[in-house]
């Protein structure tokens, strides 16, 4: 099994990209909604949360970890590759790899949580990769709960998604890394507000890549992996809002195993 | 000592109501902004977390237990008082009472978090006391992130309280209950977007008075409650944004200890 794991309801859209790349592969979420949001809370909470959050997984079957969250993503992937010993894919990497490919001026924009922009982790690796280029971020905490309520088409999303993105539109960036798995859901909204010349990473999308890419690479992991189709969702707290928001994002109803 | 808890930060406006009613008094503060917010979070978990945050105020030396949190009050009220044989007090019934006593026409109307509103609680209380008012709630689980980021003059939160409260002023309510800590915070846009002519109740100013009524008619209870007139504020994260808006809140500086 391939386990995901995210604060929440975001990592549903790595879910999407992963059984779209990989049918078959069984796939095992955990969303940790009983203590949602990790991107406004310190490092040390968010290491202790996702190692808690990878040792479910592990002790459910999966051999395989993909963190699903940009904000644990961007503090605990060391503490995690040290403690467990099974392929672990976290979601920022492969969006910096993606973004100096097909930059072509490398002015390049991340947006994310409070929490993964402060912990400068973007800025690090495209500048060990391209140190040429130029990265600006930005903090925009306010998007994970309009997502998590639905506004999607709302003005006021726009105008904040406007006010967020202006000191990146001024820069006149040519790549903007969506930094928070939450963000795909207002792509459209994104892109409208940047500009249209503007390319958007998704860093859903870029991850879902990487393991497909290292699963042909590795075939004896991909043995491994069972392959009857099916997906479990379990969740630290079980609400209304969560079944309401994976059917927008998965396209049909799941269902959901709470656990404590 | 006076134990005071909330999901977050909300409860310093109760610490502030009741430092300003009781001053002397030892107050101990815990804040569990390592899951925080409650809001959004089903009845079984909040009840979970608010057990949990009373027994830590207990542990430390609390005689006396104020929810300052509106959430944890309307589904958790009944577990704390069945489990500790503390005096207990809740945000939401001196809000209640008080609304009645001053609204005119019974037309009332109740903001809170999705939590908060989906108990139906405020309704239950104000109709077994005044069945003949008239109530109407509203969930606007946008403005506790609003409040947290310190976004409190921003145009974008004013159009977001005057959507969220247009269910009510087409009702022509005469009261408006504040039901969630983090809303005084906001008064004034509030007041603006409802009409001048609507009176706000602050359920932090009434609880306050409650408990100060409560120590006057209970001397034997005041008497247990330390008086060097000291405030210690626990966090179960500790994160920068948390002590600014305190400091916005309390108009000065705290010191934070970090309890897992």
């Amino acid at each position: 099994m391939i386990g995901i794991f995210d604060s929440g309801i975001g990592g549903l859209t790595v879910v999407r990209a992963l059984t779209d790349r990989l049918p078959g592969r069984d796939i095992i979420y955990f969303g940790d909604t009983a203590r949602t949001p990790y991107g406004n809370k310190s490092p040390e909470t968010i290491i202790r949360y996702a190692l808690e959050d990878t040792e479910f997984l592990l002790n459910k079957g999966a051999k395989l970890i993909v963190m699903a969250c940009n904000t644990a993503s961007s503090v605990a992937t060391e503490h995690i590759i040290e403690k467990f010993h099974v392929p672990v894919f976290e979601v920022i990497t492969p969006a910096v790899l993606l973004s100096i490919e097909t930059s072509g001026k490398h002015r390049i924009g991340v947006i994310g949580t409070r929490a993964t922009i402060n912990s400068g982790v973007y800025e690090k690796k495209i500048m060990s990769m391209k140190p040429e280029a130029k990265v600006w971020s930005v903090p925009c905490p306010l998007l994970v709960p309009l997502v998590e309520e639905g506004w999607l088409e709302k003005p006021e999303t726009a105008m904040i998604v406007k006010k967020y993105l202006l000191p990146l539109k001024v820069r006149q960036i040519d790549t903007l890394i969506l930094g928070c798995t939450h963000y795909p859901i207002l792509k459209k909204t994104i892109q409208r507000k940047i500009g249209m010349q503007v390319n958007i990473i998704d860093s859903s999308l870029s991850v879902a890549e990487k393991v497909k890419t290292f699963l042909t690479q590795h075939p004896e992991t991909d043995e491994l992996l069972s392959k009857a189709g099916t997906s479990e969702f379990f969740v630290s707290d079980v609400t209304g809002q969560f079944r309401k928001t994976a059917k927008i994002l998965l396209g049909k109803n799941i269902s959901l195993t709470h656990v404590k």
